[in-house]
């Protein structure tokens, strides 16, 4: 999956309009801060790959739900990271927002980057605004309170949460909602069999981050490691060694890809994603190494 | 300006899909908490009034667009109460959702109210699907970075901020966006002269806000008081003394009130509008009192 350049232009895109109308300096600072430069952008990267499957044929819409999906999960990053939460000191390699910004913009950060998430989506989707209203129910179910990330997050809160759900609701939601968002920018009406795929990628993402907390250190993946430990989290490394969490990522994108729908570029879609198996895991543990 | 039962339902129906779809129950009951039981609900109820005067012809629009500013009303004052912004003990008469809640549910709820208001928006737009995306334009920018309510509270963070446009962004912004929005759910084409309305109630709504908090107490206002002047913040009653202060408000409402568009229920609008500057006010300090 290549297509960082237009991933990155459709975030710009989506930050820009909010600078120029008055935005308070500090808050505008710690939105950029927030979204540039990015990880692996691998959510929107999976949604940009799915509509070039589908035969996109607008693609601000698809840029803009890409976009979108990339805004929410930095929001749910600069939330996750406060000091109530995980209290995490550094994030992509530099200090995390409230650390470089302050506790009240990094909560303000969040807030302004959900709101940019949904006004991206209605200005990318002019010229095809049929497809706003499915679009803002995909991406809105990924992030709310129904299964969506905030649920996910608000399993910590509660005395029992089952392992399954939580996950599901934290990470695989986003992932779900970038496959079909992908085809439902693309024009697909039946979008939910892509589901699955995003689902699927999305677990493997769980168990390979898994991995790297376990095998990396800060250095290499640029926020803390052993925090699964620390926080007596659940880790796929501690219940299935490292070889056994190693060999589930590569099944678990094997069934994303088993799992891609018929498409003008299933093809090449399905080896895009068999390549990401290894992509996903540390650099001592790919089979190409 | 009437219409609360309407809005009560409105507001059901945004937040219950969530809660039906698997929402952890400590965050289903923080954010039943924060909305429920309201304020004096006044933005939406401007909404209404508004959607009314204009000859709304599609109800399930107008009710998505009022209780969508309602929730994100609601997601605003959680995020202000916060121990770092305003560390509020009491908001509407009962413990801020921080203090019912925890600090963790507190930021999670506002981030849900935020995200079940735009998905509010889609649901109720089905009927009339062109609306949904100057809905959410309009509603997006009273909320975000570009002189919305984040970029409001996020002048509290800068060393220098214009006292005029913090209070446009923390307050004009979403009356604006009430008596727009309440336009473009009735399908007006060119909503923007409604805007001034709105945001002369906001003004107003602002100076009365500062008169109760100088001269309620806590148990009248359901929240604490004296703030202003323990936080040192600008108040228009330190500024222009509490008659001074009573006659601006008279006199904004008044503006509001002559700035309405002709359409089909302007006349009653204008009454509607002047009615309030009295039930803004304290009740020691009606006319008709």
């Amino acid at each position: 999956m290549a297509s960082v350049p237009r991933i990155e232009q459709a975030l710009l895109a989506a930050i820009e309009p909010g600078e120029q109308a008055g935005c308070p300096p500090q808050l505008a600072a710690a939105v950029r801060y927030a979204v540039l430069p990015g990880g692996a952008r691998i959510r929107p990267r999976l949604c940009l790959a799915v509509a070039a499957a589908c035969g996109e044929d607008h693609p601000a819409v698809v840029d803009a739900a890409a976009a979108a999906i990339e805004l929410l999960h930095c929001a749910s990053l600069v939330h996750d990271d406060l000091p109530c939460f995980d209290d995490a000191s550094t994030r992509r390699g530099k200090p995390s927002v409230h650390r470089a910004y302050g506790e009240r913009l990094a909560v303000l950060t969040g807030d302004a980057l959900i709101v940019l998430a949904f006004e991206s989506l209605a200005d990318g989707c002019s010229a095809a605004p049929q497809r706003l209203a499915p679009l803002l129910r995909v991406i809105g179910r990924a992030v709310g309170t129904g299964g969506g990330i905030v649920a996910g997050q608000a399993w910590e809160c509660e005395p029992r949460a089952v392992l399954a759900q939580y996950q599901q609701a934290k990470t695989g939601s986003l992932f779900a909602a970038a496959t079909l968002a992908g085809a439902t920018a693309a024009g697909v009406a039946e979008a939910a069999p892509w589901a699955l795929v995003g689902e699927r990628i999305g677990e493997a993402y769980q168990i390979a981050d898994d991995i790297l907390d376990a095998t990396a250190n800060a250095a290499e993946i640029g926020k803390p490691v052993g925090r699964d430990e620390a926080l007596g989290r659940p880790s796929a490394v501690a219940q299935l060694g490292l070889q056994g969490a190693v060999a589930l990522v590569r099944r678990l994108v094997a069934d994303a890809a088993a799992a891609v729908p018929d498409c003008p570029g299933a093809d090449a879609l399905r080896e895009v994603l068999r390549a990401q198996a290894d992509a996903l895991l540390p650099r001592s543990l790919r089979q190409a190494a």
